[in-house]
C-alpha cells in the first residue's frame, strides 16, 4: 500500500529499531523481563522520567491504558475522561471488561478536559450508590491532535490530587507532544505529578511495544501480577525492550516525532486556504482534522485510505507519520485539488 | 546469557523469521489485520488446518489460551483440564479474571487427561448450583513433555462432543508434537474434531506472536470484538503475520521442532544411565524432566539457569530449543558429571 | 421516622403481603424455587404477561436490571440508555462489573429516550474497535416520573429489532405506569415486543423481591445459572414468590399504585401555584420534581428527609407511596408554606 | 411438603422472627441501612463479636461468601479452600465471576483443612505467573457436618497471618457450631483472629438474610460500594435487620441450633446400628451423612426428598432443622426400616 494519511499505525519500523532487534538476537536471554536488555532499558526510562519511574513493557496501547487504569482503580470507582478518549471510544470496552469500572464521560470541544468540565463529574463522593470518582484520564496530544499546555495539565493534576484522585496520561503519541511543546518527557509527566503514563512508541517508529510508566510508587505493588493476568506479559521481552532502547538512543523519538509534526504543518499549510476545506482543530501535533463536502472526501478515499471521523458532519482525519515524505503531501494535495476542480 | 536449558522461550529468533519482518518493513500497510500480509497468511493456515480454519493472531500464549476458552465458554460454565495445564498453574488466573469461569482440575500422572479422568468431573449438568462443564482443554505436547496419541485425542473429542462440550488444544509447542508423531497439523487437530487451537510459534523460533485457530465455525461470531476487548489486537499486524509466513515457508517449523526434539533425545541419552538421575516422564518432545539430589541440581543452577519444577520432590525441567547445539548438551552434561563426581 | 416523601422505598409492607408470608410459613418447602408456591406464581405471571413470559425472582432492582442486561448482552456489546437511567447513575457500576459491557449514555430532557436520540449512538456496527450496540434500555415510568406512551415504546422497539437489538424495560415502578396509562402489564410489555423486563414490587408494597420477566424465549437458556452465579438465587424462595401472589391478588398492585399516583397529583396540585416552586417535569406517576430556592429546601429538609436531585440546580425529588396519606401531604405542604412565609 | 431431612433451607421462619418483621412494619424508615433498626442491630453484633465487628446485611450465603472474599482479595490472588467448600462446589462459580480470582482447592478427608493440607498450596509467592495465595477459607461447621476445634482454627489463623494472608470463615451454620462447642460467637471468631465471617441465619430460622461480619478493620474501606455494586444492597433494610435482632434476642439462635443438633443426634442414634447404614463422618452439628445401598436410598427418596451427595459412592445427606420434630425422625426411620425389611 502506498504511503498515505490513514494512520500513523500504517507506517513501518524505523531502521534503527529493526537493527536493535537484530543485534539482540543472539544467545539466550531470560524470559519475561528478567533479562539484561530489559534491565538496561528500565534505567534509561529513569533518565527520562525520573528515578521513581518504573516501566513495564506491554504489547499495545489498549493494554497500556487498561493496565494504568487498573493500577489506580477498583471496579466500584470511576474514571473521568473526554468523550473522544481512546479508552472510551476505541477499545471495545476493555476498561469495562478488564477493570469493571465506570467511565464518566465529558463532552469536550477539542478533546481536552478542563477543571471546569471535570468538576461536572466530581460528585457523589461517599454515596454508596455512586461509582466513586478516582481517576482523571487525559490524552496528550489528544485524539484530535490538540495539546494540553503545561499549565493546563498542572491545574488538572492539582484538582485531582486535592480530591484524593489520580491522573492517568494516555501518551500513545507523547513524543509528538514533547517536541511540539519543546520540553522533555520529565517536564510533561513526572514534574507535573502525573501518576501513571501509557507511553507509546508504535505510532512513532517501533514495530510494536508500548509501556506503562508508573510514576507514583504507591501504585507499584501487584503490578507484575496484574500485567501477567491481563495477558500482557511478553516472553521474549528483550525484543520489546531493545525497541525502546533504540527509540531513546540518539533521540530517535525526537527525530521521528519532529518530522511527523512538521509534515502535519506542511499538509495544513497546503490546504488551509482551500475554500472547501475547513480545519477543525488547531494542528498542534501530527493530526489534521478537516471538514469538507462528502463528495470530495469519498472521492479522495478511492485514492487514499483514511477514516471518516464523523460521517454525519463530514469530518475526516489525516495523520502524518515519521515516514511521511514531502512528496506524499504534494501528491495527496494534488489529488485533492483535482477532485475539487472536477 | 549463554545458551542453556531453562526454557525454549530463552532462545532468539530464527533468521528466516527476522528476515521476513525486514522484508515486510516497506511502505504502509493497513493496521489491525486488514493488510495484505495478514490476508495471505490466513490462507496459508487454511492449507495447514483445512478450509474452515480461521486464524487470529494474538500476542502471547496466555492470550491465545484465554481467547480460545472465551470463545467457547461463558462464566457459568467450566473447563476440565489437567492439574499441570498452563491455564491452571502458569497464567496467574487469566481464565478466572477474563472469562470468569471455573476450572475443574484433574490430577494426572503424566499431564495427560483420559476419558476416565475427565468423567470424574462430568456431573452436575442441569443443576443450577454447579458450573456447567463445557470445555475440555488438553495440551499437546503436555507441559510435562509427553504426547497424546491420535487415538487418545479422538477418544477425548468423542466424549466431549457426546456431551455437547467443546475441546480446546493448547498447542504452544504443537510443532514439536507434529514432528514427533510424524503427522500434519491437520491430522492433529481439524481431522480429530478439535474446536479451538492455541497455535504457538514463539517457543519455536518466532520473535513473538501466537495465534488462535478456530476450527468450529460456530465459534467465530464475536471473536474479533472479544480479541480487541481483551487487549490482544495488534496494530501493525503485518509484523505478526509474516512471522508465521516464514514459519510455514520451507517447513521452518518442522526443521526447528525436529531439531529441538532431537536435542532432547540426545540429552536424554546422555543422562539416562547416570544413577543419580531419574527420568520422570517419557521424553517425547523437547522437554526432559528429571529427579536428582538437591545438592546436585542446586549446584548445577550456579552454572545454568533452569526451573525447579517441584522443589519438594527435587524434580527439575530441562528444555531444548531450536537453537540448542550438540556442544551445549555436551558441556551441560559434563558440568553435571563434574558436580556428581565432586 | 414519620411518613414523608423521601422515597417509595421508605414505606413498609402492604398488610396483604405480610399475611401471605405468614400463611406460607408452614411445613417445609423445596428451596431455590422448586416449591409449589413459586410454581403457582409463575403461572400468575403468565396470566399477566402472556404465555411466553418466564419469571425469575431476584432480591432487588439492581439484581433484576443487571440480570436482564446480562441475558441479552456480552461484554463486547453495549447498552443504549438515558443519562438518568438507574443502571447508569444509581447502581455503583453493577453493569460494568457484572456484565462488563459499555453503556452508551444519551442526555435526555425528561428521562425519555426517543428514536432520534437513540440513533446518535447507533453506529460502529461491525467495527471491531467499537462496543457493538445490542440493547436499548428504557425505564417506565422514568426516573423523573415521566411516562412513555404506548406508541413511543413501540417506535423504540421497532428501531431496536430492525437492528437486531433487544429492548429492556426497567419496570421498578411498572404498576404506577400501568394505572396511569390505564392498561394492563401485557399491553405495556409483551404486546409491544419488550424482550426483558425488570418487574418491581418493593417500591409498591412488597417487603423485598423484584423479578426478571423474560419475554423473548431466545434469552432463556442459561438464565438459571447466570442468576445463581450472580448471587441472586434465594434459598427460601417461597417467601419471595408469595409476595407477588399477594401483589396480583385482588389487584393489590393496582390499588397501591393508583393511590400513590393520586397522592402525587394531590401534592402537585397543592404546590403548583406556589410562585417559589417550579414543577420540573409532568407529574405522570408518583414522583414530583421541583425547583425551589436553596434556603427553602434545605430548611424543609430539617423536617423531612428527601433527596436533592441536582444540588447545583436546586432541584429536589418528592416521592409518594402506597401508604402516603392525604394528611401527610397537608402537613408537608403546610410546613413548606411556613418556611416560604418566614 | 411434609417436614423432612432434605435441607435446613426447607424449613420456614421462626415465629419470633416473623413477629419482628411485623413489628417493624410501621411508619417509614430510611432505606439502604440508614434506618434506626439497622443501627441498633449493628450494636448487637458488636456485643456478640466484639467492638471492632462491623456487620453488613446481605441477601444470601453466596453473597456473603463472595463479598467476604472480595474484601480480602484481588483477582491476581488466590483462596485456599477445601474441595467440599460451598464456594468451590455450590455457587456456580460466583467467586470466579465476581472476584475473578483463583481457588486453590485441597482434597480433605472430612471437609476440614489443616495446616499441613494448606501448605501444599502455599508456594509461588512472588512468582508473577502464579496467583498469589492470600486467603484461607474454612467452613464452620463444614459442609460435611464436622467441626473444627478452637485449637485447629487457631493453628490455621496463625499460619495465614504468618504469611500475610487472611482467614475467611463461612459460618452459614455458625450457631450450630457454637452450641456444639459450647462457646460464644466471639470465642469462635474474633478471639481467634478470623478476618471476615459469613454469618448466616436463614438455615436456622430466619426468612432470608445473611451477613458479612468484618472483624479486621483494614478490610472495611470500600465495602459499602462493593456490596452495592455486587447487587447485595437491600432497600428496605429494616426487614433484614430485625430478623437478626430477633435471632439474638433471648438466644433464639441458640435454642434453634441446639434443637437441630439434638435432632441430628437422635437421628444418628436411631440409625447407627442398622447394618446397611454406614455413618460417614462424625455427627457434630445438624448433618448426618450416610452410605447405604442404592436400592434403599432411592426407595426412601420416594417418600422423602434428600440429596444424593455422591451418587457413585451411594452417600446421601440428611439434615436436621430448628423445626424438626422427634416424630419426624421416628417416621423417617420407620420408613427406612420398612424399606430395608422388604
Amino acid at each position: 500500500m502506498k504511503r498515505g494519511f490513514g494512520s500513523d499505525n500504517h507506517s513501518g519500523i524505523s531502521t534503527e529499531v529493526l537493527k536493535a532487534i537484530e543485534e539482540a538476537n543472539m544467545n539466550h536471554a531470560m524470559a519475561y523481563g528478567e533479562d539484561e536488555y530489559s534491565e538496561h532499558v528500565k534505567q534509561i526510562f529513569k533518565q527520562h522520567f525520573g528515578q521513581q519511574a518504573e516501566v513495564y513493557f506491554v504489547f499495545n496501547g489498549t493494554g497500556a491504558n487498561t493496565l494504568c487504569i487498573d493500577s489506580m482503580t477498583r471496579s466500584h470507582e470511576a474514571v473521568i475522561c473526554s468523550d473522544t478518549a481512546h479508552i472510551n471510544v476505541d477499545e471495545c470496552g476493555s476498561i469495562q471488561r478488564i477493570v469493571g469500572c465506570r467511565l464518566l464521560v465529558v463532552p469536550t470541544p477539542d478533546g481536552k478536559l478542563t477543571p471546569e468540565l471535570i468538576r461536572t463529574q466530581m460528585h457523589g463522593f461517599g454515596f454508596q450508590h455512586h461509582s466513586q470518582p478516582k481517576v482523571i484520564s487525559i490524552t496528550q496530544p489528544t485524539e484530535l491532535g490538540t495539546l494540553y499546555t503545561i499549565d493546563e495539565i498542572k491545574a488538572i493534576v492539582e484538582l485531582a490530587h486535592a480530591h484524593n484522585m489520580y491522573v492517568h496520561m494516555d501518551g500513545a503519541r507523547l513524543a509528538n507532544a514533547a517536541v511540539a511543546l519543546n520540553c522533555s518527557f520529565y517536564n510533561l509527566t513526572t514534574q507535573l505529578g502525573i501518576d501513571t503514563l501509557s507511553f507509546g512508541g508504535t505510532k512513532n517508529g517501533l514495530m510494536m511495544g508500548e509501556s506503562v510508566v508508573i510514576l507514583n510508587p504507591d501504585l507499584l505493588p501487584n503490578f507484575l501480577y496484574r500485567r501477567k493476568q491481563a495477558m500482557q506479559l511478553c516472553s521474549k521481552m528483550r525484543f520489546l525492550a531493545v525497541q525502546f532502547q533504540a527509540y531513546f538512543n540518539n533521540d530517535l523519538w525526537k527525530t521521528n516525532a519532529s518530522h511527523a509534526n512538521k509534515m502535519a504543518q506542511l499538509l495544513y499549510q497546503a490546504i488551509r486556504d482551500i475554500p472547501q476545506v475547513k480545519i477543525m482543530y488547531p494542528v498542534q501535533a501530527n493530526a489534521v482534522f478537516v471538514q469538507l463536502p462528502r463528495h470530495i472526501w469519498t472521492q479522495l478515499q478511492k485514492a487514499y485510505f483514511f477514516y471518516d471521523w464523523d460521517e454525519n458532519k463530514n469530518i475526516v482525519r489525516w495523520m502524518c507519520s515519521f515516514d511521511t515524505a514531502e512528496e506524499d503531501i504534494r501528491h495527496f494535495v494534488n489529488t485533492l485539488a483535482q477532485i475539487i476542480q472536477q
